[in-house]
């Protein structure tokens, strides 16, 4: 069989365009920078979801859901954020159509013109903190925790599928609480929500960290950040977590009664992650032969494909292959039956390797006689014969070796593309070569990040929560510095 | 306790907002025509979500996603589409904003005009067969049957909590056939999923109906619909589903290759309901204490509310409460144990009232000493006392007489509530006196449909399926006619 898709060494980009459209994860769409997801991702999309909307219930928050458009002039009241935002909105200024040319062209219409402007969301911060005003009055009334599912709009001028789009799918916290510290512990709280779903669902390791001012969400006084590195030796951010401190609240004056009387701005949190984990999920696991998934995400954990010659043997193995499918539909394992007739088994193969299949069942006229059957991993390619009556034991626990097997892998990849430089040439040389997480002397201003920035596309991704502190110097600058950030060039 | 809400006889639209927003389920915001669904409200949302996708699958379809916005030159390609919408749709024309005045007030850039406008989707036929164009070509890749969960822009002029916002939340399917008879098949397949989830989830009597063509969606060849009756006369269009035939496959050149090798035309449904629902589920069931709630959708089925006069107490019936709750949780009963120790007894029972919580238990020492706790219904407000240990199979079946009991009384309303005509001024008495379903013959033109509708605000909802034929005289012209169809005002 052909490959059917472009090898990372040829041209990893195209590797990863290729791979999300033969996987049929997503597709473009006539609207510049717009994608559609497509039935098979969004399957994988729907159980991050799931998964994550379950973690976020466990730990207090509900969900809501608040108005897509969002007036001008709220933009406008809280200063770095309009500014972090303005340049890549979409901007809604009429609220109608007209026919004209006797209903042959349509046009729009020039008297439907909003008196004011409404943006479609690139992050709910504003029009949420506009109704929080109306329910909070007195301490009583907090905490506030609440999530969103939506969809989001920033005007990105180059886009790729799943990882930089003009809308977006994500989820965002929004949370308003009473004290400073508590909203501290909130934005650490769903920093490590992040953490844990990155590395236990989907078995890619990720660094936790706080960014530098330069790095910082738009109206946040510390941003936290969930740090993955692709196989390409670039960091992509997974997930990022906001302490607002009381700047929200100061821009919608949303004030509250303390225990002890006293008036006080409300302290807010916000965090989000998005379809970007898909693109994160892709460059993390996969290889030249398409998508690998670790089976907590796989829509479809085990396929079964018979291999057959006449149709009375389709018959008997279509049979027990059933059976089987029943008993691991038992232990909750997602099984599908490839029984399509038109499809030789060597094409059915190449398929579900594409789409990610953690396991594949191969059953054959000669293993049934046996009571076998070929089981084939997707993540190392080992094949082996495993008894049937054996398989309700032994496919959950292979499921739990390729999950963590694909974690321990990502990881030694991470940790072999991780380097300590002590020099400004070391750190060029190494970004250069191999790439990856570069740790590294800074002295922690935003003009030195720039220029490192300028000079070498590097960007520091995170200053490491619990970070070692250690006396050095600052590759570019040469002053002192206490710690070691993590540079790289990133998605 | 002071009554929280105006009376139904009062003025029932006044107490369906005042419901809406003191059960906390929905709240105005500060865009025009935009709710905030509420987490008590969206809790709701959320089991419709989950009973209604689940069923989808089960029939076989896929969800995926498809893009916000809609390039304009997408509606003018089915003639009767961008009649029905162009008049109330959100456009959008620019993708930036730019500060003025050193950044006091920031305006629409004028140089980031599109070139060409975009859309908020009103409805989503229009992208999705734009996209289903590349991904048919043979009959083999048909049927597609995808369910897409989306927010939806229509600009209504005037609107209410969760019956008419211009922004709503609704699933939209959109399937394409190889044969008009299939597709037909789909339609009345979704209607009848709609139908079941109405009637045995919602509790809610719904009639399955075809629409006039003078009511038909923009761009379908047939409309059906489930048509339910509120309780001041009203009716509620509830669900509709479309036979799209090949329109769009037209306007958007979608062709396959059929069995025989020729080229055709792909056939097309789409089936949608919305937070419309919401509005319906509120208005079927609920009275001047507040929601209530068929225990099928409620979030919470049960209410534990302790009643102590000393620590001591509350700390022995705490003890009880959080072992029945257990009992409780184990039969797949959510339960919440309100130990809030800030309110009293009367002032949680009025607040679980109006939250429509199906079921409350009250736990006192004297109950403790006997054993047994008193059971309150919401929907009959009647009080039983009941045994602890019988508590785990009678409040199962509480639930179930209680959703019962519910259906029984609306359909039981509905039935009150139809009436047969056989003049017009026999229809206009009945119209303003009690209202309801009217069932009359009608000589089946869109004429007499809408002089009927302007001199009275009636509507055709629809021609029941199955409909009895019987000969008679049309109300309106005297023409002659086969079978009734039911007028009512609606929402």
């Amino acid at each position: 069989m052909s490959k059917q898709i472009t090898s990372r060494q040829e041209n990893y980009s195209q590797w990863y365009n290729d791979l999300v459209i033969k996987a049929g994860l997503a597709d473009y769409s006539a609207v510049r920078g717009c994608m559609i997801i497509k039935p098979y991702g969004f399957a994988i999309w729907e159980k991050i979801k799931e998964i994550l909307d379950k973690k976020f219930k466990e730990t207090g928050h509900s969900n809501a859901y608040f108005p897509l458009l969002i007036p001008k002039s709220f933009f406008c009241k809280e200063a770095s954020h309009v500014e972090g935002f303005a340049k890549e909105c979409a901007v809604v200024t009429h609220y109608r159509l007209k026919a004209i040319n006797g209903g042959k062209d349509i046009i729009v219409d020039p008297e439907a013109k909003l008196e004011e402007e409404l943006i479609i969301r690139p992050t709910s911060e504003t029009i949420i903190w506009n109704t929080y005003k109306s329910w909070i009055q007195s301490y009583r009334d907090l905490p506030i925790l609440i999530n969103q599912w939506a969809n989001i709009v920033r005007w990105e001028m180059r886009t790729r599928l799943f990882l930089r789009t003009a809308e977006f799918l994500w989820q965002e916290g929004h949370t308003a609480h009473a004290t400073a510290q508590e909203a501290i512990e909130e934005t650490k709280k769903m920093l490590e929500v992040y953490r844990d779903f990155a590395e236990n669902y989907m078995a890619m390791p990720v660094i936790k960290g706080e960014k530098t001012e330069n790095e910082r969400f738009a109206g946040a006084i510390n941003t936290y950040c969930i740090e993955a590195l692709m196989q390409d030796g670039k960091a992509l951010q997974s997930g990022t977590s906001h302490f607002l401190g009381q700047n929200f609240a100061k821009a919608f004056d949303v004030k509250f009664i303390n225990k002890e009387g006293k008036e006080e701005y409300v302290f807010a949190t916000s965090w989000g992650v998005s379809t970007r984990l898909m693109g994160a999920l892709i460059m993390t696991h996969s290889d030249d032969d398409g998508l690998i998934l670790p089976p907590k995400l796989a829509p479809i954990q085990v396929v079964i494909v018979p291999i057959f010659k006449s149709e009375e043997e389709f018959q008997k193995i279509s049979k027990k292959a059933l059976e089987i499918k029943e008993i691991l539909e038992k232990q909750n394992i997602s099984v599908q039956f490839d029984n399509d007739d038109t499809k030789k088994p060597g094409f059915k193969f190449a398929e579900h390797e594409m789409k990610g299949v953690p396991i594949r069942i191969a059953i054959g006229q000669r293993d049934l006689e046996k009571n076998v059957v070929e089981v084939a991993r997707r993540d190392t390619k080992e094949k082996t014969f495993i008894a049937i009556e054996e398989l309700d034991t032994q496919i959950p626990k292979l499921l739990n070796e390729i999950q963590d097997n694909l974690f321990q892998k990502a990881l030694k990849f991470r940790e072999e593309n991780t380097t300590k430089v002590e020099t400004y040439d070391e750190f060029k040389k190494v970004l250069e070569g191999k790439g990856g997480f570069i740790l590294a002397h800074f002295d922690g201003t935003t003009e030195t990040e720039q220029k490192i920035q300028e000079e070498t596309k590097a960007t520091i991704r995170c200053i490491p929560l619990e970070n070692k502190q250690e006396e050095g110097k600052c590759i570019y600058s040469g002053k002192s510095s206490k710690q070691r950030v993590i540079f790289a060039r990133a998605y």
